[in-house]
């Protein structure tokens, strides 16, 4: 229980050096859950959103993969670095429950938790966005990391 | 049950056009949950998590604050509105349960529920890399709306 | 012919100060068009480039959406501005020439022309980007202004 | 004619994993051009838009080098990588034709055959913008890959 | 001298609520220094710094207006505004010293001194890249405000 | 005296080629102060600026490292470059005078003086915001390298 904080040194935040780290593949799977209300029922189509014409999930794919990208501008203490894969699965679960998985990939010093993390709330944000016109009735549910390797110590195996 | 989808025009997504709509003084508050693992409770201090001298929660407020700012590059079919504010509030419950909450006010077109679900996302986010090393059992929680003004239907009186 | 330029005072580059222009309804639509190659023909379907399960002009509506959001910070001396409305669609033509359409619109002091034109043109590069794992062959024309109303000079009918 | 889309797996859109391909050199150049209205035939100067004091190609210079920064913001699709070098060239050819090059140059995993050619298309919409108040005949035409080295399979020698 | 600091509201910093204020025309005037080296003497012609054909003082420009412009996603506590203009002046004084002048304006709730500081900031710091291969013998000195029209209280008449 | 500008290429801009460049660890050190006006003197507290509840010199440190990630996009021809490392440490000196040190270590093709001077100018901005409130008799001052290591020659001992 003696583990030492390392984001913040003596005073102040600051980023880790990772400058003494070995460059290693690292993965990580974070897992989000939307719970969509009643009205969206029957808006629902072959495992899609279908509103009309443009596909909810579709989007939020696009908007998990280029939020993870941006990880390092919107927490302060993450570095920079350059991902070799992001991915964003969504799929529809039982009683409207959407389930999100989003795994970030990278050759690098630093783990890419945040990164999938990151990707699988920008995905849920967005399922909220495109089916609020419905209801306010939506609940972001259960965003947590079910998988990382490639640092010191591995989750989920 | 026959309100239509605003997102979706015809065939594919756009963003909604608010060009006809009134500017008016809109609010929202949303909430989301951190819940930290034990490990943390030997680091708690005052009602922050004293972490040798930085202070985690409040890192995570201003991480909040700059996110609600963004939320439109990071929901692909949000607007840009400019905030007349935004408010982030941490404070943690029994049980390393943190609570947080984020206010987000304009003078606009639209509303302002994805900036305040934006904040608090990002805050939450914020709260999780701060603590990740100590462990990675923290699940982001129950992150929704509270309450929304100044558009059609409001939530929450 | 004594039209004078408005980006350049005096000396140097700087933003026109439209600080006692009107507010007006302003629109601007933008098209483009991308040539692919012959190897893209197999691959498509309904009207989409349907590439296993991802559709190739979904993705690029998004990339344009958010584009056109963008414009103030790829263009330099061009207002930040916010947009009513931006809607991005996308078909295909005989001879695999794909055409791009970009709207945008706001209620501003300023122009929507720069906004409509970085979104056709972030919606054909990105149509480039996931076609070009079949050939380069690829070539982005045209790009222009159709119309554009709400300023001192329209254009288009 | 059996070549596999790399984008997609599966699904849905994803960034192709580049974690097993080797680092090597690469570069690309794009080009595009922008035809100008008669109306700027008088405004030119020494090779440049010499307009009152400020030269319109250095403006677009400069923007094509930070557009070229930012693909992967732009990109739904592309990687991060970290650019070695970006220039931008631009000449005035006859009949106001003006000629973007773009050279993106990267170590790295995956090419930058998309840098260099969002580089040139920033420069050519702020080619647009700086000479939008005489005229919007204006055209951005033919922006395409003049060479590629680096990768599988190179381009143009 | 029990004016209260309007950015802190009871415990956690958050952006003053503007939304009250009435919206009025606002200026501001920032000015900035740079001490170059020596070595940089035999560079300069016609009050620029000619290198080689690259002129320094017009990127700075360049990177100081779009360096205003996005001002409230660097300054944590700032509210987003659409600028009707900034304007970056660069001028050689004696003795290798530069002055930079930035001028931003808005039709807002809140002022623009923090565009106008932040303008000749970047401006400064790029005058800095730009030199730093001779030496770094460099420095960026007095950063203030001259002059604020349009708030409460009117700052440089 | 014949050493050559290495930004400028022939005729424009364009950010230098650095793949011939080997990977090295690079350090870099930057300093600037602030002159905080005498009516803040009663606001002070244990070395920081205690307003009511937020602490300026933590939300400016925030901002630093925020910026120092962001210096590729703000300096027109800096290199993308992944820091392994940023620290901002702020202290109250006599008279007022607040101190800036701003720390920034990659391993890298490239220097990252940019990326400290940029930190410090941030968290100095950020400071002046938080201040302006009382009075905008405040001057950002002596903003300059300390101590750079890793590159073709060093400085600072």
């Amino acid at each position: 229980m003696t583990k030492k904080f390392t984001h913040i040194a003596d005073d102040s935040p600051s980023m880790v050096d990772v400058g003494e780290k070995e460059i290693t593949k690292r993965t990580a799977i974070a897992q989000s859950f939307v719970q969509l209300p009643d009205e969206m029922a029957e808006h629902i189509q072959d495992g899609e959103i279908k509103t009309l014409k443009g596909p909810v999930f579709h989007t939020a794919i696009i908007a998990g993969i280029q939020g993870a990208k941006r990880t390092f501008e919107l927490i302060p203490l993450c570095h920079q670095l350059n991902l070799n894969k992001v991915s964003v699965d969504i799929q529809l679960k039982d009683n409207l429950l959407v389930e999100i998985i989003c795994e970030a990939r990278c050759s690098g010093k630093t783990g890419v938790e945040m990164e999938a993390l990151t990707g699988a709330s920008v995905a849920a944000l967005t399922v909220y966005d495109m089916c609020k016109a419905f209801s306010h009735n939506i609940v972001i549910k259960e965003t947590k990391l079910l998988k990382k390797t490639g640092g010191k110590s591995d989750i989920g195996q």
